[in-house]
């Protein structure tokens, strides 16, 4: 591949989806690729290692960032189960198409052995629901200007995607691809951490306020979306060989600095991801006969990198 | 499982995420499997065999139906490369996560051997784009009423997901999950069917009115959104071994009545259609402690059901 093609690739972002045979040079407007490039270091966070959860599957390395700002409760008691080793020897038991990848308990379900239900050490069995929280005014907000069906206000604080309500002085985050619920009974507050569940399709909107949300996959979503469904009611799959096996979860904070992924994540707060979010309201790229001007909560992904040394050095 | 908890199970449809424990009463809104269930047989409409593509994968089936009434010259040149065995040997060549799949020629991309690219026999090269059609006020048209973050209205036509702009007298399909795209180089017009695409994420919505869509999968969405991401530029596969080949593509109504999948799709000009809109649009059961109140086009899949012999006879 001629680096001249591979440029206008990615210039084209996710857009393209034929090689192009021509190579027109594309507008002045800069693409998220061109302006991630020229972002700054202080951009960039390295979340804290006590948010970050390392699911080990037999495919790869999932990474997923806790928002204990939202849902302190429930990331507390996923750490301790963690911490307690709950998760390893689990299993991902359901996957239902354009909607959840779901792990935890096999035996936790109508047709698990309930003799075998794994116990949940010192962690607690019922939490407050956190589907909601107060408006915190200190939490940085970038908001998005062009509405939404759901709620009456969106954007993303701290590297996620949230709904606000100024009218009850609500704010949450919400089911966009890629985040990461906590699965509950009809009860309220039956969640615990113990199962917990991935977008993997078209937001499941309806959802929202209606579980708690414990944070989103930064790296390896492939591995949980890119599964086969299960067949079973709801996407629960009907043998136990058809299970992806979890090998272990583990926090950042407790392997040692050398053994933890080198992950940043861009600064919703940051010009770089302002400029981003107007970049892809307005794709000016000679893919685009018609940039549509708007864009919705979730259809941006928060960037993600591999820190790099000048980064290191920079801090 | 016991059928109690089979019930309760759908009473609440794809929103449970774990097993209730509890088996209250639901409130008295019905969900949209018990409006399917007593929905009439001319509610549902036989899809025309002309428009019915069967995608054999290794894996099982993909059924797409065609939408001639917005894309008719698309429509026309795919029935040509289909009825020409165009597609029988290519393969699935790219998976973008939380993007599309796409399949089609793998020797018509940089990496292939461009000495070996299929012929498109009788099928034209380049088609004008279609990306949006005047506003056909005999087209039945279901609007949303919650409004869209990208386009002036939303609705469904005819069984597919739409967007109308009446200052422009425009309507267009939209990218919801599952709706089959026209893949295309950077002209406009180098779109012709012969590489297609299924969106298998959040909705991309960027490329509405930007490529030509054909239709939508309405059965074996998960062998297409269920397989490994490439790990190549854009989610293509780098290895050819990864590709999943297509064992053929064919035409419904080039088969004998008595091979063509027995499927019909709701009508979306029906009332148990507007019925399951508003259950969607206000989920009243035990699980949701606070409905939506309101509904993205791209959270309402449009009904497809295997035909009873009930049906039959109604016909």
């Amino acid at each position: 591949m001629q680096l001249r093609h591979l440029r206008v690739w990615f210039a084209i972002a996710t857009s393209l989806l034929v090689l192009p045979v021509v190579a027109d040079t594309p507008k002045a407007t800069p693409t998220a690729k061109e302006l991630i490039a020229k972002s700054k270091p202080e951009e960039w966070r390295t979340p804290d290692p006590e948010n970050l959860l390392y699911m080990q599957l037999p495919q790869g390395r999932v990474v997923i960032e806790l928002a204990p700002d939202f849902t302190p409760l429930h990331a507390a008691n996923i750490r301790t189960l963690v911490r307690e080793h709950y998760f390893d020897g689990l299993a991902i038991i359901r996957v239902q198409d354009n909607f959840v990848t779901q792990w935890g308990d096999p035996n936790d379900d109508d047709n698990g052995d309930k003799s075998k239900i794994k116990p949940l050490g010192s962690a607690k069995h019922t939490l407050p629901s956190e589907y909601t929280r107060a408006i915190d005014a200190k939490l940085p907000w970038t908001p998005l200007p062009d509405g939404d069906v759901y709620a009456p206000q969106v954007g993303f604080s701290e590297g996620f995607p949230t709904a606000r309500d100024p009218a009850s002085n609500r704010e949450w985050l919400v089911h966009c691809y890629g985040m990461v619920g906590v699965a509950r009974d009809v009860a309220p507050d039956s969640g615990n951490g113990s199962s917990l569940y991935v977008a993997i399709g078209q937001a499941p909107r309806q959802i929202d306020h209606n579980l708690a949300i414990a944070g989103r996959v930064i790296e390896g979503m492939p591995y949980l979306s890119g599964l086969p469904r299960g067949t079973g009611p709801l996407g629960f799959y009907t043998q136990a060989s058809q299970r992806v096996p979890i090998l272990s979860v583990k926090l950042a904070a407790d392997l040692p600095p050398a053994q933890r992924e080198k992950l940043q994540v861009l600064r919703t707060d940051s010009s770089t991801f302002a400029s981003i979010i107007e970049a892809k309201r307005n794709r000016h790229d000679a893919f685009y006969t018609l940039p549509a001007g708007k864009i919705d909560v979730c259809n941006i992904d928060v960037p993600v990198r591999t820190e790099s040394p000048a980064a290191n050095t920079a801090h």
